[in-house]
């Protein structure tokens, strides 16, 4: 039997980090290609107390089957805390639990993007949601993200086309891959453009907490004042990445099309995630617990910096994040970026190469990601040895 | 701001049963409408120690991300499992770990169905599978499904059609809504109509483990040695559904390709539910556990088939089922269906209208769906006895 899958489908590709990922499965790896939080950040003891709680006095509300809107206390204690410094969900925004914040990508494609509608990303973007796009038939459209600045010129024209985007995908804080945070007034552009032009923005803010330097800069979702933005919140950075459980905060008139969407998708998100969750942000101390990851995250990543720093040739450029959990590295242009991940891929050190995080992953790309939260610190310092010397070796 | 959404996503309706759940949250309500698994047969206290176990040795197994596949150790056990009677996964095949049965639905249609191309459904069939089909732009086609019948010829006069169905969705034991279940030798020429025309079998197969009479026939999948059927295996039904915990079957490279929509969809399922359904799969007496889950749902269906024989109108037909968890009641052609419905939900009894289980809701119906495995004997008793009484009323 020859099988014939879908035009949608045959535009997405198993996931590039997702390879790497599998030959990180060696033990002597040294692995910067992962997004994972640090183990050490989570709550284990909390979430095996309340667990606990739950199975034995509540057994059947995390057994039966629920809502597809998500269970009522973790949609009462979610919203306490992503409103507890800024309005993200105000009158007329209703919020949906999904799982996982991909889940929420999946739902603005297939719920707003007819196939062959265009999509506006930043260049280079978080891979995993451009697949999300890419598999509902979106044509994605980057514009440059570079040193902190997105080209706001090249992001009007493509506005201005007809037929117009139907939303903008953006990662405003420590941006996956680059670490890169937009500035409040570039936030207040991009929505006036949004305005202008009347396309939505899909605001991702996983990292948005993970902030261990500088002030807060408000998310796009609570400066937008005319239902423009559908916020993705999520809880696995802070919480447990496991758990699988996002909040989808926007419009009601949106929230509800994407909650038919997810009727149709996994009917609702697994129950005692969402108990626990929901107990863990009403009955401990958030912000402590916010502050601990903090500390772990600008240990590591000073770390990295340092040793970067320290080993890696001088004519190598990398991000300097203030939060988050990655740096992008971008090599002279005459070494071959992708030669380059492949000995260090020889030398057991792994870092995922630029060009998968594109628009377009064919487009000449010079750049590499790496993460700081997952590696020891002996690894931080060894692998960073090892890429510091290849840096040489090749120039 | 005026939102536009999607061709594919207009053509679903939010759930027609989800809708009058919601009314059923009045405890005066009677419910016969919903779909969930008897409370009682969960197993609360095997969870809740398996559980307690995972989040004291190993919980950064269950909180850190894990692979699109599946938790290794689930798709270990429940390969044994689905093939502890037959042979459901063959050399060529591969296990997919789901969040639920519905995922299974939707990553058919996103793989195999561009927009417009065509699903071939029971009809009457399972809402859920449909919706999820038709948010993908697919087509439905329903062949007859009446008296345990499916009509072969209508059938084969669909799948000759060009361009080619693309695939047939089919609930052979104890259909939901029918509670039907398709004999060996319906299978058997069904699968031979799909060699004939290469057209793959979705077969949903949530409800096979709740035989209460007879024996057990082979599935689809067992059946099918050329790579046709993709096979949904829930854990909802059998462990709980608020897990959201499911296994799809099928040839390798249809598997492969799910596991890519996966990773763009939630990118894996929930990491306790997985560990927690593993471990009791491999350390509990499953069959004694499903006997038990058998005995429950075999006199509730006796005692509601009872009550149905002593109070309903002589002239109203019903299935008799010997598994599952409904029965398909069908009025004399001079009662007006939803009328009567929308009476009963006066009287407090909800049951699903069945056009709601068409491939076109607008056709003309005469039949509703009666749920018996979630109320408890003394609502079946109330409520069959109004229900009855309406019979008499409107004739």
């Amino acid at each position: 039997m020859k099988y014939v899958f879908t035009d949608r489908m045959s535009n997405v590709k198993a996931s590039a980090i997702r390879e790497i990922l599998k030959a990180t499965a060696d033990p002597h790896m040294i692995s910067f290609a992962g997004g994972n939080p640090a183990a050490e950040a989570f709550p284990v003891k909390e979430i095996e107390k309340i667990s606990a709680d739950i199975l034995s006095h509540d057994p059947i509300s995390v057994l039966q089957y629920g809502i597809t809107e998500g269970d009522k206390g973790l949609i009462e204690a979610a919203t306490s805390f992503f409103n507890r410094h800024e309005q993200a969900l105000k009158d007329g925004d209703k919020m949906l639990i999904t799982s996982g914040s991909q889940q929420i990508m999946e739902f603005a494609a297939k719920c707003l993007c007819n196939e062959g509608d265009i999509v506006i990303c930043e260049n280079p973007s978080f891979l995993g949601a451009l697949n999300a796009f890419k598999s509902l038939g979106a044509i994605l459209k980057g514009v440059e993200y570079k040193d902190g600045q997105l080209d706001l010129e090249a992001l009007e024209t493509i506005l201005k086309q007809q037929p117009k985007p139907k939303f903008m995908y953006l990662i405003p804080n420590f941006q996956n891959p680059t670490g890169m945070t937009m500035s409040l007034e570039v936030r207040k552009k991009v929505l006036e453009l949004a305005k202008k032009y009347e396309v939505l923005i899909l605001e991702d803010n996983p990292y948005g907490d993970l902030r261990f330097e500088g002030d807060a800069i408000p998310s796009m979702k609570s400066l937008d004042q005319d239902g423009l933005v559908i916020y993705a919140a999520s809880l696995s950075k802070i919480i447990a990445p496991g758990m699988r459980v996002a909040c989808c905060i926007g419009p009601e008139e949106i929230v509800n099309k994407f909650t038919v969407a997810k009727q149709a998708s996994d009917v609702h998100s697994n129950l005692w995630a969402q108990k626990v969750m929901a107990r863990y942000l009403t009955e401990y101390d958030m912000d402590a617990h916010i502050q601990s990851i903090q500390k772990i995250y600008k240990d590591k990543c000073q770390l990295m910096l340092t040793e970067m720093k320290k080993y890696f040739h001088p004519e190598v450029e990398y991000t300097k994040p203030t939060g988050g959990m990655f740096i992008w590295v971008t090599l002279p242009k005459h070494i071959d970026m992708q030669l380059f991940v492949k000995k260090a891929l020889e030398k057991n050190v792994a870092v995922v190469p630029g060009n998968a995080f594109l628009d377009d992953d064919t487009k000449e790309c010079h750049s590499f990601r790496m993460n700081f939260s997952t590696p020891t610190d002996a690894k931080i310092k060894e692998g960073v040895k090892i890429l510091g010397q290849l840096t040489y070796d090749m120039y």
